[in-house]
């Protein structure tokens, strides 16, 4: 039974956006963990990996464009290490919240997910606001906070409390966030 | 051409809750504003005055109900003040963004109304929870920052940088948000 | 454990609108089984009633209003039978389906419901529509075939047809409607 | 200025699915006008074409994947001539409608469109299921009804006299349905 899913939001990114700088750095700081978050995930027999990523506004674009043009993009060091593996799901979203207009919340119910556990970017924004998405349909929320990268660290760090303390989030290791 | 919304959020609340005693502190100092900005949208030619609130958990109960009990409860000086002209659209919600199982989005766009104008209680929760619904289906957005009321300060400061700087939402004084 | 709701669409009506005079004459049909049908829901222990309205374009209207003109409308005699009981949420609607711009999908999931009965009116409009959102969203269907009122009796034959081949519905009596 | 939408639904299948060779003879006549539909909407200044097409349960499965099912499956010489555009939106969905865990609203609003020409497959399941869900939304509706299969005719012909007795769609040959 899996009741767990770990959605990883936004990792394929070329990086050549505003504030990108600010961001890679903090990027740099969760490849790792993240990467061994979704090697677990993918071999666990009850946690679901699925990812969802921003299509930067190009209604033609799935899986693999993105893909290609994030490895094609300034910092393929950060792309390749968190890359989907090919049987897991994967959802264009358009807007910032991995749950508006996607079927996120379909799959999550169609499997008996009860736990989502969120990571990747941005903390204070498209995690934070996919985390509100998840809270207010009353899935239980897990934060890999090794996991989330951020652009400004005072926002990202008020959106921390926010999820822990208005969204009864944990926030959990990556190494915990499988934990039943 | 009525192109502006004022939201009011959550003022029908019998303060009977946790943290209500800090929420009623804040409540207090926006409840002149905020009944001005009232009075002024429901004149105004060009403004829609919208009144969103949570049911509380009690699905047998509609605006008349919400309303006798939070003038029942421990602050009927927060509540009378700011209450919904009877000819003034109420929706009541079940979870803490005001769109979220509400026809907030569709009498919007019914109406064409392009710009949303929050105010109400809780600027850290619902008024920012809100405000992300209003911004990923792409609304703009002004905050009325002297008619948003908060429980934690901290929270409700950067919450209200967050909707400026990554909701392009303008912080106004009530005095301003019904300006074109 | 309620794992079943009876949802009960759009009895509240004045019957002033175009082609009333045709629905007025399928809705005696089912005045009493459908008041049969309620009281049983009301008192199960397993069955959640809920009522579902439109509320004719008017966003200022709630439960008490909406009751209200349909008791003051053309045929108090099809209403005052199947009023919702007080205890029993009450959600306005402001387009065809029961799920549409309401809190119905939340309140389904949230009490853990699993099977939808649905009765009511217009057979091959709100009924038909809302079937399909219940079928999208996974739930089990039934429809209380002698609780359903129509306008045109050939769409409404139609209708059933495509709700029972299409969307895996039962079409029961409404005295079979709350079997396990 | 896009103001019509030409939408294609589940054109992309594979044919192996119960009653497949009823829809199959259907799809025989629609392919050489849609054709023609497409390669009009795709040239024209004033219309947007997008396709939406059932991932069939796989949720990795992504326009390549889906393209490529549908070309290896029984009938390629039905998938062949109305593929999409490679410079064409492209949204996967996952159940009937192709509004529902879908960004199609958002790409309809965010361009400005007004009205909605369906096309594709099954008339009386996906085709009529996005009716209703952009009629609720107040899209205009037009059915090319020379570009639209059907499983069973009896239901497709009362589908179509739903869509445009109470969902006020035009059902119009596929050469005017781009009139302005």
């Amino acid at each position: 039974m899996r009741n767990i899913a770990v959605v990883v939001v936004d990792m394929l990114n070329p990086y050549d956006h505003d504030d990108a700088d600010l961001l890679e750095k903090s990027v740099e700081q969760i490849v790792e963990p993240l990467s061994g978050l979704i090697r677990r995930a993918h071999r666990s027999s009850h946690a679901r990996l699925i990812f969802v990523n921003d299509n930067h506004g190009d209604f033609t674009a799935g899986r693999e464009e993105l893909q290609r043009r994030a490895l094609d993009g300034r910092r393929p060091d950060l792309v390749e290490p968190v890359l989907a593996p090919s049987d897991s799901p994967f959802m264009p979203k358009v807007r910032h919240s991995a749950f508006y207009g996607t079927p996120l919340d379909y799959l999550l119910r169609s499997e008996g997910i009860d736990t989502v556990v969120l990571a990747g970017q941005v903390t204070e924004q498209c995690v934070l606001y996919s985390a509100l998405d998840a809270y207010v349909r009353e899935f239980s929320l897990r934060v890999a906070r090794d996991c989330v990268a951020h652009i400004h660290s005072d926002l990202a760090e008020a959106s921390m409390r926010m999820m822990e303390r208005n969204m009864s989030a944990e926030l959990l290791p990556a190494e915990s966030c499988l934990d039943v």
